[in-house]
């Protein structure tokens, strides 16, 4: 019976703001649906799922230098069009908030709330250096072969 | 019957020019194929939706700032790639006139003329105050649990 | 017989490196779970195919100037993000090589190997004034009609 429920399946590949709240959205909206959801965050998308402290890990220079350039945790993310040096994300983030509408934070939370299960490539993770424990607790490990079987599964699978 | 037809949704996330181009020759070639296409724009993707005039509607300062900044229609979109301050926009319209190919306002026209469901995002509206007024006529409003819908019941989901 | 494979359907617009790098590891990951697998390459994602020598054929001038514009090839791409004019490719392909991952036309020749069909879209083709002398040898000319006959069969479809 458990297998009956339908699957959705996303890959956040981008670390932007607004395709990351578009992705939360859309996840939890599935969520909500009773659709099992996975999201897996490959590449930039991994970021969203940082701590947003630093976590003290031992590193090499190389990871250590992307550690620094990218973006710790969903508040550090700039958007994928009229960034405006920050400008953008400052002005999105004062519009939603004037909407009530729920931050990327809050986004993520209630779709662990929900059960979307939150996927790290662990490719990704080699490739860049970050470790398990500088992501939010609950993120699950896994590859690319996990999402297929996820995805083979799934009605609707989308790239973000 | 009226069930059985296959089924294509596309989310339009992108503002872009070029992606919009995309997502209309998919959905169009789609809907020639006799699928039930819908295109859901969402965030920057909105702005494929909007009238290229002016339209007089109350809003809010910040609001007011959106619609200023945000391109009024799909002949004032930019690039995702190679945009080099506007140059690039106009060499593809040249190129693509050159080659008989479909613009972007010939391609919306027909996927309205072939009954490709064109929806503008509800909550987008609300965050970028974006009215009803300043969409292209024909444009159906709806929220992400619509599209959620469309997408559980369709072969072909597509993120742009 | 045949016809029960599962199928997966790539489009890739994009020609950035990362984006190109994530479509080939998902393709080779579905061909290794013996699914049918397409990568459909359109406007910007084109260039993956191309040789990475200029290959002599003759062109109008507005197609000379795409063709010299856009990357020639795999080795040539820059990233979506953290660019950094040049650096960030580096140090993407530094760090891939460091961690014995396969690099972008590694991957492209292994996808080859395991059967997938690379496709370039013949209207990309005239539009940009890429001929198939510029291609590498094996990718298949198709229109977007042959795409969606691919996706309407496939369980996943992309579109990066």
């Amino acid at each position: 019976m458990e297998n009956k429920k339908e699957k959705t399946t996303i890959v956040l590949f981008s670390g932007d703001l607004d395709k990351a709240i578009a992705a939360f959205i859309i996840a939890n909206g599935a969520a909500a649906y009773d659709h099992e959801v996975t999201i897996f965050t490959t590449f930039w998308g991994l970021n969203v799922l940082r701590k947003d402290q630093q976590v003290p890990v031992k590193k090499g220079l190389l990871e250590k230098a992307f550690g620094w350039m990218m973006p710790r945790g969903p508040e550090k993310l700039s958007l994928s069009n009229m960034n405006m040096m920050g400008m953008g994300p400052k002005m999105i983030k004062h519009v939603m908030k004037k909407h009530n509408a729920l931050s990327l934070p809050q986004l993520i939370e209630m779709a662990q709330d929900q059960g979307v299960k939150l996927v790290a490539c662990t490719m990704t993770m080699d490739l860049l250096g970050i470790q398990q424990e500088e992501l939010i607790d609950g993120a699950q490990l896994a590859g690319v072969a996990a999402y297929l079987g996820d995805a083979a599964d799934a009605k609707v699978n989308l790239f973000i």
